[in-house]
């Protein structure tokens, strides 16, 4: 990590079922056996205070709420995310791996609910203090699998909260949405198809992440493990 | 209220302990005795989730919070009250009380806490679709008066939440900030001495909403009770 200043900021993005937490999980695996300091983290959560906010975002009795709202808890619970827990890690120079973050604001609540872009990046900027991932990893995957993925496992016990009750075509909208912010910014993101079987997509995703370390930076001897 | 395509919408605004619920309280008593129909709430809260946001906001657990966050979740709490319940009383042509609103955004987190006031501004429009309140009654009060008053009824089993805990010259600061923003705006703002007794305190804002009420707007003689 001398080659930087601080350390680096991936991001996870995707659908409802595309299976990204799975896949965070297994690249925070992959880099840690690899002797990489990593920070596996998640929104909306990832602090007591956002974990508090996530209850209620997710609530299934909180139908009654507005758009705004919920694109304001979920940016409440993103800067205390990003003053409690990322900037710290990154100012200790790991890696951090993040389930979800700004873009997602960008998929689900503009694209999705159709609020304002403009207005999302600006609410964005002052959530984040102008913090943007060096790398975000795009599961893309049709809302109808990613769906039926989240209801078996919701019959298995697993979650399903009130966000998996809105209609398939704004999951539509937020994977055009998704697709949308890939075209634009491909130096930062990488669409990986999560369609695949789950071992398929973990090893695109790994191959990935080391052509992107390889090229960016080549870790010190002595890294801690 | 034929005069008007909506109601009117007066917001109580004010340091801890200034005795803004109690004032507000009585002026809805004392204009719904004209027989005007009134909705008298409250932030944060006000609505259901508002309130769960408020518990976040107010638990003395949460020392963590960052002031993005706490700016983010007044602001969530404010958007849902707008949605939810402001807006629809104004457009049933309601006298709209609301016990704190977006300017107390502007004291604390703004002169109090020291965030960007154009960002704060910025922030607020969007939680609130540009709303902003026809008469602002702002109870003037020292810090020290009024926090003495919270802590006594503290002692009598009242409220005593994180916000009262901060050290005496963030109040000062937000005070002076109140008295900034009724510079700025004197005809939507009147300023009230609340280290007065209650009664005599009750009594000057009646006065106060009462010429105002006069100038603006005459009631229908068969405006609801």
């Amino acid at each position: 990590m001398d080659a930087r200043s601080r350390g680096l900021f991936i991001t996870f993005e995707g659908p409802e079922g595309s299976g990204k937490s799975s896949q965070a999980r297994a690249l925070a695996a992959s880099l840690r056996q690899r002797g990489l300091p990593v920070a596996l983290t998640r929104e909306p959560g990832g602090t007591p205070i956002g974990d508090q906010i996530r209850e209620i975002i997710l609530a299934p009795r909180n139908t009654a709420m507005a758009p705004r709202t919920e694109v304001l808890l979920l940016s409440a619970a993103r800067a205390q995310h990003v003053a409690e827990r990322i900037r710290p890690a990154l100012a200790d120079r790991q890696i951090v791996i993040s389930d979800r973050f700004a873009d997602s604001t960008l998929a689900y609540q503009g694209f999705g609910l159709g609020l304002d872009l403009a207005a999302l990046r600006a609410l964005t900027a002052f959530a984040t203090g102008g913090l943007t991932p060096d790398l975000t990893i795009y599961l893309d995957c049709p809302p109808v699998i990613g769906l039926a993925r989240k209801a078996r496992a919701a019959q298995a016990g697993g979650e399903w909260n009130r966000l998996d009750q809105k209609p398939v075509e704004y999951h539509e909208r937020v994977r055009r949405g998704y697709l949308a912010l890939a075209d634009a910014e491909p130096n930062r993101w990488r669409v990986v198809d999560a369609a695949q079987p789950a071992d398929h997509v973990q090893y695109l995703i790994n191959a990935q992440v080391g052509q992107w370390l390889e090229e960016l930076w080549t870790p010190p001897p002595s890294s801690r493990s």
